[in-house]
């Protein structure tokens, strides 16, 4: 019966609970893996120079299989503009296009490796639901840091902004700050700590200058790591203060481990 | 009425609560934003050479606006001193002084970028006063570490001082180390984990002192995101965990935030 | 006895609470330590050149010694396979190999450093097994950290794919990123702030991008080190603030290490 | 009278609660920094050029005069033995044998650095013994996670031995990597994210490696940060948990902010 096609297909691909859909996914997961592999590898100009007319037939062979494979997601979906809008269904489709555009525009091949998002969703194959479990914790932690982010950045930004306009002022062009763009991102280079030393000042007073940058961007800087650990904890990352009792009256999920009562209601949990 | 027209002006310029002062606000916004990015860009050689001409008289344009601007928020502020003396009213001055300055000392107009302080202000045209408010618990957060890291700061400088006499005495002025402000310069630089590599130590015990240094110093330097994140803890920066809120019943002293009955006993708070 | 004379034996070897076991540990200790220094002396060329000899000398006397040691231990052992599968065992046995592994293979010499694990054994000749206690608390912390750790990593290594062709796409081989794998390089020295600056972005684009990276890099960077503070917090490395001891009488469940009363109704624990 | 004559000047020189105390302790700050000043400046090349001697002879005049203090504190102490020995008489006596020993061998006047650890003293002056107090807690902080450090310097240790043994054999003297030392440099180098650039792998399975190590190392790295602000949290630099309420009955200074009665004796606080 076709309909019932269309559902064994669905539950295959969709599914991870039979041994063929179970198949399925490892058999994606290692395709997957191996094409992005393809495409880094490609890269390399001496294997592209022996091996690129290889690479780049695998490369299509590994192309039309996604191409088909987005075909029959499509086809099996249960809402087919649900499964096309959602994140996945978008990666699916990205994972694709690249290639198609290299008949048009040289390079974009290496747009594949956002293949690499969809192994997100081959991790339930191997049961590491609770990884997504933790990604998820990461995730809440991550969203509800996002205004305080958001405030920071700004700050970080502005302070950013003066600190070149006045490092290139101190310095100029002669030194390596040519530009206050530059020197915008050379105050990034400094306060995230990664120091590149492409530019870094030269004259005594820029020295000086650079070195308070420092000091308090060490302080800056140590907020988004206070944010994160204090979120982090504040989800429950670090297990109690909440854990998992609901309410029997109420139904509040989560409450304080030494609890004895609801919060919301008084109810003795 | 004369007054009336007062009013009507202070309502638009410093509230955000009609159409008309929303419009304002927004206008305002984008014009800084603008301005800024010209300075940024006139900074660029090769934009320079192109554009210098209309970026000067954008500029131009620009600071006889804000000029006007700060003139009637002078005129409408209820307080006047009390405006020209507050933080924004300083921030609005020095938005248009650099530009001025350009008239006798070259170079003034990229200090223009102060402007980006403004931005702060602007912040509430899109209901963004609860990013204010977490700017608020991390002002607050900030200033209660702040004897913390006057103490950490003394001792931090102390020791940089000492590291650099040293690392002056062991590796001297043929391997880059001038002197001892240029030593405690890279001092800072390997402190902060900055490490731009344009001075690094070359005998063998230079580089084994420095090995000390780093690991020494990436513990003392762990102190200020400890500090900061205790800080922020302990700020409600975790949201509201627990606040100060007796329970009237058994005396239980903190609470969670929502929470509307007493963790212990059931009494309602 | 033979039985009587292996049993002294293990106890020497095994135990520390003897005088001839704990002289049998001390010496063993400084033979690690020096030997491991011997090696890492003969790989300076200078010192080669002219101790060489000797040191590869000395090398053969303390590999022998292990040897002979690792022999006697495999002997004294209770359960013989016990121990050789252990984790200690496997430690001892890589701690002799490497020198044997020169007679066919130059350059393996330098592969008995591994014998500086063996130091972890002897920490408890000083009574540092509270030390042990220690390092097993932050082992408890990191295992409990592994899944978060996992899904972490996996996010990281995609994100530093896509960052890693993106840039091998704007700056090319022409500014040093040769290839794909580079770039990705290139991304992990840059989001764990390291920077060496052997490879940094040239072109506006490629700065703009770095910049990017390095300030969401920041903040994905900033995960770990929250992940790890909570862990510690939540395997009680704060100390004992709290264990779980309930109180007989009220049923509070956690109390400080030290109490000896409920902190709640003063009922002795 | 003699003795009074003694004591007032120990009052003088010791305490800070009488005007001629104070200014006595404000005049010594002075000298210390504009002191230290001095022999930074002098390391100066072109400072030293021009004003080199007067510099070598306010350096002697500093020297005399605190020596002649050293002198008197030691007269107007009440154990003298116990001044000479405290962590204060030691620096008071490095602060002026440097420039003494400069008559016997060169160089040795930058160690009057040394003296900038007697601002430490003078703090009180300002009434910042509440300064003192948070290094207070701070110091406790680092005094119990000692234990915890140790530990994790050794497991760091062994580490760098064997990051920086493989790197030597992967990389070797060709690029850079002269001996094992230097690799352990190196790792020490990039473990710490400093990455000053100047000893960086080459071959490709070189940086895969040190890709690997600084994926790893930051996580390692993390732990110091986990461990302070641990710490911190505990020693009450968060506030809460612990608050200052003695018991009544036995004494016990702290207790958590919602005990009610005392850990100890079990008292009703």
């Amino acid at each position: 019966m076709h309909v019932g096609f269309k559902e064994r297909l669905g539950h295959i691909i969709f599914e991870t609970d039979t041994p063929a859909a179970r198949a399925f996914d490892v058999a994606l997961l290692w395709a997957i893996v191996v094409s992005v592999l393809l495409v880094v590898l490609e890269s390399v100009a001496s294997v592209r120079a022996r091996y690129g007319e290889l690479l780049r037939t695998l490369e299509w062979g590994f192309t039309v299989l996604f191409t088909l494979e987005y075909a029959l997601r499509v086809y099996a979906a249960r809402r087919r503009l649900g499964y096309v809008r959602s994140f996945y269904g978008v990666v699916d489709l990205l994972a694709v296009v690249p290639t198609y555009l290299t008949l048009v525009l040289a390079g974009t091949q290496y747009f594949v490796v956002l293949r690499s998002l969809r192994l997100l969703r081959v991790f339930r194959v191997f049961k590491l639901s609770r990884y997504l479990g933790e990604a998820g914790v990461l995730a809440t932690a991550l969203r509800a840091s996002r205004e305080k982010i958001i405030v920071f950045l700004t700050a970080v930004l502005s302070v950013v902004l003066i600190i070149g306009a006045t490092m290139y002022l101190v310095e100029g062009p002669a030194h390596g700050f040519d530009s206050i763009p530059v020197a915008i991102y050379w105050a990034i280079v400094t306060l995230t700590t990664v120091g590149y030393g492409d530019i870094s000042p030269v004259t005594p007073f820029g020295k000086a200058l650079a070195a308070v940058v420092m000091i308090l961007g060490y302080g800056i800087i140590a907020v988004p790591t206070g944010i994160v650990t204090t979120e982090l904890t504040r989800a429950g990352f670090g297990g109690p203060p909440r854990v998992h009792r609901p309410c029997p009256s109420c139904g509040t999920e989560t409450h304080e481990a030494d609890a004895t009562h609801c919060r919301r209601c008084g109810t003795t949990l």
